[in-house]
């Protein structure tokens, strides 16, 4: 597998979002721009390309699953621009452009994020076409629903705004932190992995090393993007860094030092791929994934 | 048809309503309270017994349709707890008791929408349980999806916010506050109507008739909630009243008067009434509702 993989369902993904999503000037055109600019504005496509990955990795076809795997990205956009409102996590900035409620108010912030979920699910219900996917459909929604419902995604943001607000009697603890990242992404990340599975019919065997797979993967993402927050500048990241410092925010280098906590990220990536080994042969995309996650640079 | 059918249908929403939602306690328990505060505020759960009525004309099951009709509930109360906000309508009270973000928070009430929106969606591509189901599903999500999207529901939303930020020199006409509600308030009625239908495979001749009912009962309802603005006291409302005109939005009282205001609410719930009794059987759920639409005092 060439990691030119990578870019080439990027644009892929990139490609079919501009397809699904409406058009900018279509009425209402200011909410279809703050959707676009939050959209369009660079992300890695890490969601969508792990459904891919998962689907290449169980024998399904790539094409069938890439408008549900834009779905995913839509309902990651949503959580980022509601995350950044002033009411919680109050960010100017994020991939390298102005937050949406910076660019367009608060208002349109919060109603482009509620349609982003919206329009993410219909994609899941919606794709792909075709009578012989409606199980599989009806069960990839039960599955992302749950994902980002009060006990996965919005129950790991809740946590994680009480944690802060908790001040310094607060408990600061691995467990705690963990606690809430493997809900506030881990979940998120695990299901895009399910999703590509359901959709290639693959066997219960399969999505429960899709699902070791993700959970680990999830982590080591999570790690890095402490090591990141305190080891790279706002240019090569696209937001502000040192932030959770500054804020007081749990963080793996801040509870375990830098050295434990890349100690740990190569453990996960391990892990992670020793999972990955027993779904593809040789060099695959989730593999591959593994190794980009512990590498990279924003 | 006894109109007791009416409370009896509530009083069965409502048990539904608890059992489908986390409970109180569980963890997130702080968000699980907010989302319970908005949900059993005492709503009138109009969208979830418009779905069983739509069952029954069409010779579906209600108990099937129960838990889908719960989440077009949570749907709507989704749409209120972010139209309640400070960065939208900023209204303080909502169904007599003080709205989401008043009671619990800015950040909470826009997680307890996220997750009411969210949750709504799940039930509807989960409910009514096996395979059988599983093609209707598929349609009724992207029926409700794209009712509560930026060309619905949102849009509404959007264009409602628009009209009051243009001030004095706005355009003030029918057409755009028929538009406003036709897709603030509209879309997910007759949506409701459409999953009804949809769940009892009710053939496509039907699924019309439903929606030219919901489309005038829609309309109906929204000249009704007018004309209690002007006409009733907080007490029997349980929010603020006379808010309409202090903040110069357009009504139909305030653009056609209020004798002309009851002309068009009349002339709608006959139309309402005329779609209902092609549908049923002399007395009918429907044809209650579009009575009691016109005759509501909250």
């Amino acid at each position: 597998m060439s990691p030119d993989f990578r870019a080439e369902w990027r644009a892929r993904v990139d490609a079919e979002l501009d397809r699904l999503l409406p058009a900018a000037e279509a009425w209402p055109a200011n909410l279809h721009r703050a959707i676009r600019h939050s959209v369009f504005a660079g992300g890695k496509r890490l969601r969508p390309i792990l459904a891919m990955a998962a689907a290449r990795a169980c024998g399904g076809d790539l094409e069938q699953v890439l408008p549900a795997a834009c779905g995913l990205e839509m309902i990651h956009t949503y959580s980022l621009i509601h995350d950044d409102l002033p009411a919680l996590d109050d960010d100017d900035w994020r991939r390298g452009v102005p937050t949406c409620h910076k660019a367009f108010g608060e208002a349109t912030a919060i109603l482009a994020g509620d349609a982003l979920l919206t329009h993410g699910l219909a994609c899941l219900a919606e794709y792909p076409e075709g009578e012989k996917f409606d199980g599989a459909k009806v069960r990839v929604v039960r599955a992302v629903a749950e994902a980002i419902g009060t006990a996965g995604m919005i129950g790991g943001q809740v946590e994680d705004l009480e944690a802060e607000k908790d001040g310094p009697g607060a408990e600061r603890s691995i467990g705690r932190l963990e606690k809430i990242h493997a809900h506030k992404t881990g979940r998120l990340i695990r299901a895009s992995l399910a999703v590509g599975g359901l959709l290639s019919f693959a066997p219960e065997a399969s999505l429960s090393l899709l699902d070791a797979y993700g959970e680990k993967l999830g982590l080591a993402f999570q790690i890095k993007d402490d090591l990141l927050d305190v080891e790279s500048t706002r240019e090569e990241l696209g937001k502000e860094t040192g932030k959770d410092s500054a804020h007081g925010k749990m963080t793996f280098p801040g509870l375990l030092g830098v050295e434990e906590s890349r100690r740990c990220l190569e453990e996960a990536i391990g892990e992670a791929r020793a999972a990955a080994a027993r779904l593809e042969r040789g060099d695959g995309p989730l593999g591959d994934l593994a190794g980009f996650v512990a590498a990279r640079k924003n």
